[in-house]
């Protein structure tokens, strides 16, 4: 983006519109990210639901057995969704806040010409979002550096530790940063005011970090209340379990919101004008300052799990899996943490592009001065967005369970053509079942993918014909951000949950493995992993996209 | 109301004052509504799943058996809920809108002076809602004497057949109201402009009818494929059911956005000035004409439910229960039936509620031209207001299992106390049970209960801090319907597709009663119950409550 910025530059643009040139990379980012998480999220429960079914239920093969001709194309699932999908992911909500945060800067340059005098000021400004994430990538470093774990210790205090390392370090370069390129001669008191937008964007990850541990570890009461409902049966199982998943929506919402208005209020006060949004622009940096461990400890959930997975098909020692499994819990939350951060920071970086949109609709002659939702059709635009978030979660929960019949359908071939797979006699073919997967869930994902992309220019334009297209889509993209997050929250927690309340289960409570509280244990993992794995994490996703397409298309909608 | 009216003109007020000075009405409506429809919605569910798990799975015996002392608290809450619940929910939304309508009313005769000259036609205009309402009564009324069915008929189509007589006679009533009371001298195009409204709002509630049937009956797609999707277990069927429910959203919403704009259209083009919101109530009267109509659909439910109860009881032929499962069946989808109808007038009755409400802003003194939702407080109040709609279903549904307890423990009391309950020697204590479920429903309603009042108090009083009380809480108010309107509709109509899915396999698909399939549609059918009869309806109930709130308290905000 940097390189970008330069090359721009060299061919004489004036160095405040280049930020509103290189809105089209976050529309590529969002369009790739849209791929690799919804594809990737469909890839990997269809592939854990093809290869369970036809597996465990139809040929009585137990998880993870080599016979299966889908467990290769299992464990690749997890390597796509989670390591391939979430960094698309992050990477994305990255390249948004980016853009975002140079947009405002220059509107902020624009609006305070004696405090930014001089082209350096001005380049420095729009540069800080760069500045400061190179800061935060080497707190990363330095923070993963300090993850090193007793035998006997919970593995999650070592991550939590190396967290906090990273996100002590990434303040103390905020307040350089702010120090350095954000400190006017006009407005002594703003870099220290920025510096603190900056903290409180850090504290806003290590909030979600923490509100995502209470509500998906079994440590504390939500998971605990769900195993304990366990034991009168699946039903009751996932009552708890969705009472619990639409519960974890409060506490997030308190964070981002308190994040927002706290972030805003600082930069208006910081002494120069129009600053309250950079304000928000610069938590956002924050809050994604620590991106870089927060995907190292993702990473940690899919290699745990694989590695369940290879014991289980080498035959090893109970006492082995065990640990794997202990490991396997850890990664679990490490997972819906990640989970977290990323809705967190898609939150906070759509609303900065927002503002961009504004802007862009104002520099295309026609001002909207307010996004008024008490117009009707305004109204309905926000109803329609917010709808949006409900149906493409169902046409991606959907894509799972089309995709997963054609694995299915692949696993039945192999086993009838070949019967020596079965005995063990022969190899199956794991790179045709992987290849078919791909397919299913390339073909899955077009609906949603159309949906996503299509709906906004759809609404556009419809409400054009009653000069508010602009207008309309703004509602449209925020009271979808807002669905948006509120379902991601729940779709991910709630599936962490379920999760690790068999888990919990697992280590012998209410009868451990094989119990009746353990079955229905199972069906609340399995009804989990859709909404965890597939849906929930391509809503991030689709806020981000949304805001990207409407940036890009918004000369169509004035 | 109509008497209420008049005793205020009585004590001298101006004609046109007087519909503010009734909201207090509404608030006391919405106020009642709560209790009964989420105290009711808890107690049933409480009594229905206590007495299905202690008489059920602890002492074996089977559903509705007279040993078990719960099941007349069961047998009574399906009146509870389903008939005194809906009927105070249907009450609200018809005090909400008649209350909106007359604000607006009086709003629209004061901008035309000229076409409502004299204080006869003043009145007219403000009684017009009052006027309609009664021609409703009067079709519904007819349209029930309609309803005979052959004894080889669908249920349904006896009861659509009916439906339809109330909607046309309830149109031909809205033409002729129009035309006598919204006919000014001054835009002679204005009557059958108005007309059309009602006709939309009659179409509106028509769709809403057939979409939640198509949704929720056994002969299309959506039950069908949580029936198809049970033959593999429990997980396959919540998450082919939980796609249902969030894909059921899609064409509600296009039907509000549709009405909502279509009226509007129409009211702004019928010649008078600031028309438009007129007749967006106008439609909302058509959709609520029909309303006793559905109102006595609905109890059609509870009927057949407790029918079957007691031929349960009274051990009849097993054909005699056959006729009242097919009843039953379609009393499931009369029951969602009105559940969809009852979101879709509560939101256009939130939806005249907003403006009352921007109205009563104005009268205060401080107009507020616009509700921005680009302004960080007031994105934040949205987000609030969408998070109270997920947090309030957590608590609701929670109340649920918090109340099902004290069920259980009575009615173990009860068989320790006296071991001749069980062998059918002595009488159980039913009047006890009933009182245990009353008191452990009040009690559980008690927190969902505050905070469906307290918190739009309390971001009206936080926000007032920064200024911006009135218009955040509008945001609240607004994006809190929005997020309503979605989930409950994801809500009733979730649960009532997985009734009808056990229903559907219960005639005999898949393997019928007993089988496998079966045993994962009950789990479906358990899960769907607190959704469908707890928290679905008393989101309805919430959205007119935060309207009528915030219009009582909005001289706090301000």
């Amino acid at each position: 983006m940097g390189g970008l910025y330069f090359v721009l530059g060299l061919f004489g643009f004036p160095a405040t519109k280049i930020p509103l040139m290189i809105v089209g990379y976050g529309f590529g980012a969002s369009f790739v990210a849209l791929f690799a998480q919804l594809g990737g999220g469909i890839y990997t429960k269809a592939a854990d639901v093809g290869a369970d079914l036809v597996g465990k239920v139809e040929a009585g093969i137990p998880e993870d057995d080599p016979r299966n001709p889908a467990v290769i194309a299992d464990l690749v699932g997890d390597n796509v969704g989670d390591c391939a999908g979430r960094g698309a992911d992050l990477f994305e909500s990255t390249a948004a806040e980016n853009i975002g945060a140079m947009i405002l800067g220059a509107t902020l340059a624009h609006f305070n010409p004696a405090g930014f005098a001089g082209a350096q000021a001005v380049v420095g400004v729009m540069l800080f979002p760069l500045v400061v994430r190179a800061f935060g990538l080497v707190a990363s470093i330095v923070g993963i550096l300090m993850v090193r774990a007793r035998e006997d210790e919970d593995p999650m205090h070592a991550l939590n530790r190396g967290y906090m390392w990273t996100a002590g370090l990434a303040a103390a370069g905020f307040a350089f940063g702010t120090w350095w390129l954000l400190n006017p001669p006009t407005a002594p008191a703003a870099w220290w005011h920025f510096a603190l937008c900056g903290v409180i964007g850090i504290a806003t990850s290590i909030a979600f970090v923490y509100i995502t541990q209470y509500y998906t570890e079994y440590r504390y009461r939500p998971v605990k209340s769900i195993a304990a409902a366990s034991v009168t049966g699946p039903a009751t199982n996932i009552i708890a379990g969705f009472a619990v998943a639409l519960e974890c929506t409060a506490l997030p919402t308190f964070t981002i919101g308190a994040a927002i208005i706290a972030s805003y209020k600082l930069g208006a006060s910081s002494g120069l004008e129009h600053a309250g949004l950079f304000g928000t622009a610069v938590a956002t940096m924050g809050m994604l300052g620590t991106a870089a461990y927060i995907l190292a400890m993702d990473t940690f959930g899919p290699i745990t799990d694989n590695a369940g997975g290879v014991i289980e098909r080498s035959h090893q020692p109970d006492a082995i899996r065990r640990r794997t499994d202990r490991l396997d819990a850890v990664g679990n939350t490490t997972k819906a943490l990640t989970k977290g951060y990323a809705i967190g920071s898609a939150a906070l970086a759509a609303f900065l592009l927002f503002s961009a949109y504004l802007d862009e609709v104002a520099a295309l002659g026609s001002p909207l001065t307010a996004v008024d939702i008490s117009k009707p059709e305004v109204f309905v635009g926000g109803l329609l967005g917010a709808m949006l978030v409900f149906w493409f979660s169902a046409l991606a929960i959907s894509a799972v369970t089309k995709a997963a019949v054609s694995v299915i359908q692949e696993v039945r071939r192999q086993f009838q053509a070949d019967p020596g797979i079965l005995k063990g006699t022969s190899k199956p073919d794991y790179g045709k079942a992987v290849d078919i997967v791909t397919i299913g869930a390339l073909k899955a994902m077009v609906p949603p993918g159309l949906l996503a992309v299509g709906m906004p220019i759809a609404v556009g334009l419809f409400f054009k014909l009653f000069h508010v297209g602009a207008e309309t889509v703004a509602a449209f993209l925020m009271v979808g951000t807002i669905g948006g997050i509120l379902l991601a929250t729940l779709l991910n927690n709630g599936g962490g949950a379920w999760d690790n309340a068999k888990k919990f289960i697992e280590t012998g409570e209410y009868g451990g493995k094989g119990s009746f509280a353990h079955k229905a244990g199972v069906v609340g993992d399995t009804v989990g992993d859709p909404f965890k794995d597939t849906a929930g994490p391509s809503l991030h996703v689709l806020i981000k996209l949304l805001s990207t397409v409407t940036l890009v298309l918004a000369p169509l909608f004035v």
